[in-house]
């Protein structure tokens, strides 16, 4: 078991990463200060793992919430659902809530820990590749709305990440090339050596071969870390992990959540910002041609939807938490392994991506 | 006017308190950093004081959201509202929330800042005595769960709170009231001269004698920022802010939001806490009287609803934020003007209070 620390003053946390951690209880329960645990998590997930965890779990007071499972269910109705449970428990304020689940379970786990009596401590337990190598670390907590994708929650630390290896074996294979998409990420915006060993390594992980899930669980939180650590409530660098995010929830809330997975969609959305960069002059046909050679190998889209044109794109892009008074800013690449900062966008670039790109 | 400033690190901001503030402008906008700004008031005071704000906006793009008033729509859905207009107006995350009212309106406006693009900045202009010198300073935002009172929610400071004497004018009675009760709660709590003298003054100020009004809002601000200056999310003293509210809370939710103003239900419930504290030998029965004659001068309740029996009490008591693994702890008095942090409660003692007290 490997355990990193991010470094946040008071709100400082380890991730442990490995392979039968769930079957450690001390893990879990070291970092319990109550009596009273709720479990939220949802119904793909519960069958599979809600038993080991409650099994950890004895010698508490446990309720569970078991939420449908999907994008479109990362509403506040069912965050309120959260709440209900919480109060019909007469649940205090030393609670503790795990999350287990996908990126979707942790989002909202994680803000209704926030605003439970303005907070109390919550658990990461991701059992998906992007929750383990993403949103379960960093504290961005929240859910969406009809217009726009992530725009109601909270920046709200865990007591720690519980990242098991071993529960990618029950993911399916879309859900693996999704989580796959943020892990190209980090090589592009800040590791290009990783951004390598991906390209060298892409058939490794879809064979699901675990020393090469490990690593890849490993890196990516270390990059995750270390860019949190640097600007936690993203007043500056923590922008760049927002790279092809821009499009990608354009994307989401464009068509609907729950149709594309957030990693489908940051993949497109990707792809975008790289034809963008390229028109910008920072990256050549070749750059390009490689990052979506690496998408395509992961078995993620590249090309967005028909459906949304790009009069629609822009409308839907022109809400954004990196915009400044309405004004479109994005992620860029300026090289292969370095992004830009949120950057003002000459709005007919822009149009000439949104009007060519994959059409 | 009188500035005070709450000290809080990167989060300190100013209390400007007189008479006049509505109509200078410099006031407000000094600490808007944005073009986009949405104001949040209610029905009853947006025909009193909202075009008194939009005149000092013009330069601005400003939108505005009127909820119903009345604490029975301090909900989750309420606050939805004001999301929607934040995103139909494609508010981005610089952009400045307004909350123009009473407590209902600064919880739920402040709150929506918190969660809004998880952050925006935010400013109280409260309108009631009650949001003047209790609920528009110390940064605690939410709303009710129908099982529990401010159970959702977050700790978020403004960036300024701008308490105009003026606007008590036009409040009612019962309103003056409701806001008397929380004042006589800081002499109760740590302010044994401030009791004094509002014994000595009650009749000015329920005939709204300005200097008098003045004075007790300043020295209510000076009493309410030390305790938070000192224990910003209440893991201390701060929760002797709390005197009388966990019996006021249960009667709130108990007979539904609503139909007690909130600073009715505490003044009953700080008669209560003081009922208690003198069976737990701390008060002496003057003391307890003179705490009763004070409330009753303010033209406030003291005795509980019938309704409510004391079974109903303690099932309603046990959701309370103070509470640790569903255990009731209570703030009581040590005497007048000193309070006890957080203490377990002997449920008998607490018992004989709610099946005797008032009954």
């Amino acid at each position: 078991m490997k355990k990193l620390l991010v470094q946040l003053d008071d709100r400082s946390y380890p991730i442990y990463i490995g392979s039968g951690l769930l079957n450690r209880p001390e893990l879990l329960t070291q970092h319990i200060k109550s009596r009273q645990v709720l479990v939220v998590t949802n119904e793909t997930i519960a069958p599979l793992y809600l038993d080991a965890i409650l099994k950890n779990l004895q010698s508490y007071i446990v309720e569970t919430v078991v939420l449908p499972d999907g994008e479109q269910y990362k509403t506040l109705d069912f965050v309120a659902r959260i709440f209900d449970k919480l109060l019909a428990g007469k649940f205090s304020r030393n609670a503790t809530l795990i999350a287990l689940g996908g990126g979707v379970i942790g989002d909202m786990g994680g803000f209704a820990a926030a605003c439970y009596q303005r907070g109390i401590p919550f658990l990461q337990i991701p059992t998906t590749l992007l929750a383990q190598v993403d949103s379960s670390v960093g504290g961005k907590t929240g859910v969406n709305h009809a217009l726009g994708k992530n725009m109601i929650g909270a920046f709200y630390q865990p007591q720690c990440v519980i990242a098991d290896a071993d529960v990618l074996d029950t993911l399916d294979d879309r859900q693996l090339s999704a989580g796959l998409a943020e892990v190209i990420k980090y090589g592009l915006i800040r590791d290009a050596e990783f951004f390598v060993w991906l390209e060298n390594n892409m058939d490794a992980l879809l064979a699901r071969d675990k020393q090469a899930l490990a690593f890849v669980i490993e890196r990516s939180c270390i990059n995750k870390a270390e860019v949190v650590v640097e600007d936690e409530t993203e007043s500056g660098v923590r922008a760049t992990l927002n790279l092809g995010h821009t499009f990608g929830h354009a994307i989401e809330t464009g068509v609907g959540y729950g149709q594309y997975l957030h990693g489908e969609a940051v993949a497109i959305g990707t792809c975008q910002a790289a034809d963008l960069s390229r028109r910008k002059g920072w990256l050549n046909d070749a750059d390009v041609a490689r990052i979506m050679a690496l998408f395509k190998r992961a078995k993620l889209p590249v090309n967005p939807p028909k459906e949304i044109d790009s009069q629609r794109f822009l409308e839907l892009m022109a809400v954004d938490k990196k915009n400044v008074d309405g004004q479109i800013r994005l992620i860029l690449l300026k090289k292969i392994g370095e992004a830009t900062l949120p950057t003002d966008i000459n709005q007919e670039l822009l149009e000439v991506t949104l009007k060519t790109y994959g059409r």
